[in-house]
């Protein structure tokens, strides 16, 4: 049996049967999953959709609570409730599919306020200052991250020339490992907003390669 | 006269009285201000705290609402308003002065959900495919832009070891042009996680650099 963790950050929606301004991001996480279900029946899907569900944005109590030592009292416990939930899920999946736009260059603020509850000491990083200075190791381990995005501009990818203006990408690679992955699966639809024939052929490679992306975890 | 927006974001708070486990950006932010009035009393500064007043997430309705051509229906100029109330304090700034902590490498999701309601079609920014691949042109200009951080980890700042690694500094500085700068000024405390004297050192020079830099745009 895999379970995979489904994050879904599009402030737009996506239905199978069609319609206009549809979630690129979203339409490749349906892909992925229509896919890998074809493949594997012994799958769960959990979905966090973002955009119906928004995350809390962390706060003093979640701080405090986060760094508190010993037995947590219960308005600790209350101010890391959420986070708990999230990081379950985190903690059961196999494989994390994050389905995501870009959004002026970076993750929507969805998307960060989730990382923002899940990465969290003594539950997916310890901290040891023995270790010098990199005090900080991921606690997860063995699981697939993915990362389904739609980009309204192009060349972002690494060794391309906008690589290094990619918040997106670059930055959810960097949070992979506090998700217990050691390396992240890519795919991402370009051009969105030009409405070009160079976007139209984008997404259809995007979709292309989630569909054998979910094909080859599926085994 | 000079008009400051001061955007803040750390889930700490800062009292200028001291006190426990106080918010370093904060303090960076009260150090520019104090700073900055003392060389210029004919200053008005709007103070944006998103930990107490969070900006909304985009939705559906803001993405088709700012998009939309035309005249704007009801609904539209409703899905609109936080994000008409937020421009408005950009416009009518000379300075913007933002403290951040960096949360997990990058800002914190309050900081996101500001710019993603205040970079938008026609207010912050043009679109036109007359201009071939990059179509977007800040609309705003004249302006100064300054970022006031505190990283727990070093090495962060551009030329260091970690730089690649800094979503933070990096993105607001690409976002700066779509808030009227051509340049991005920045003051970072380092090394609040070691707890040691390079934390100590870093912070009295951030502090320092902060009055500095006030001084100097207040003339």
């Amino acid at each position: 049996m895999k379970t995979i963790l489904y994050i879904s950050a599009s402030a737009r929606s996506f239905s199978e049967n069609g319609g206009e301004h549809q979630s690129i991001s979203r339409a490749l996480g349906y892909e992925f999953l229509s896919e890998f279900k074809k493949h594997n029946n012994q799958v769960e899907v959990i979905h966090r959709d973002l955009s119906i569900n928004p995350p809390s944005f962390i706060d003093q109590a979640f701080i405090a609570a986060s760094f508190s030592r010993g037995e947590l009292s219960e308005s600790d416990k209350l101010a890391l409730e959420e986070s708990d939930r999230l990081i379950k899920e985190v903690e059961l999946a196999d494989i994390i599919v994050i389905s995501s736009p870009m959004y002026n260059y970076g993750m929507p603020a969805v998307l960060k306020a989730w990382f923002d509850q899940v990465i969290r000491i003594n539950k997916t990083f310890s901290f040891d200052l023995a270790r010098g200075d990199n005090p900080l190791r991921p606690i997860l381990s063995g699981k697939e991250v993915v990362l389904l995005s739609s980009w309204g501009e192009f060349n972002f990818r690494k060794g391309e020339e906008k690589s290094g203006f990619n918040h997106l990408s670059n930055h959810i690679e960097q949070l992979a490992p506090y998700m217990g992955a050691s390396h992240l699966h890519e795919i991402a639809s370009e051009y969105e907003e030009f409405g070009d024939e160079r976007h139209e052929a984008s997404k259809v490679n995007a979709i292309n390669e989630a569909s054998l992306l979910a094909k080859r975890l599926a085994q």
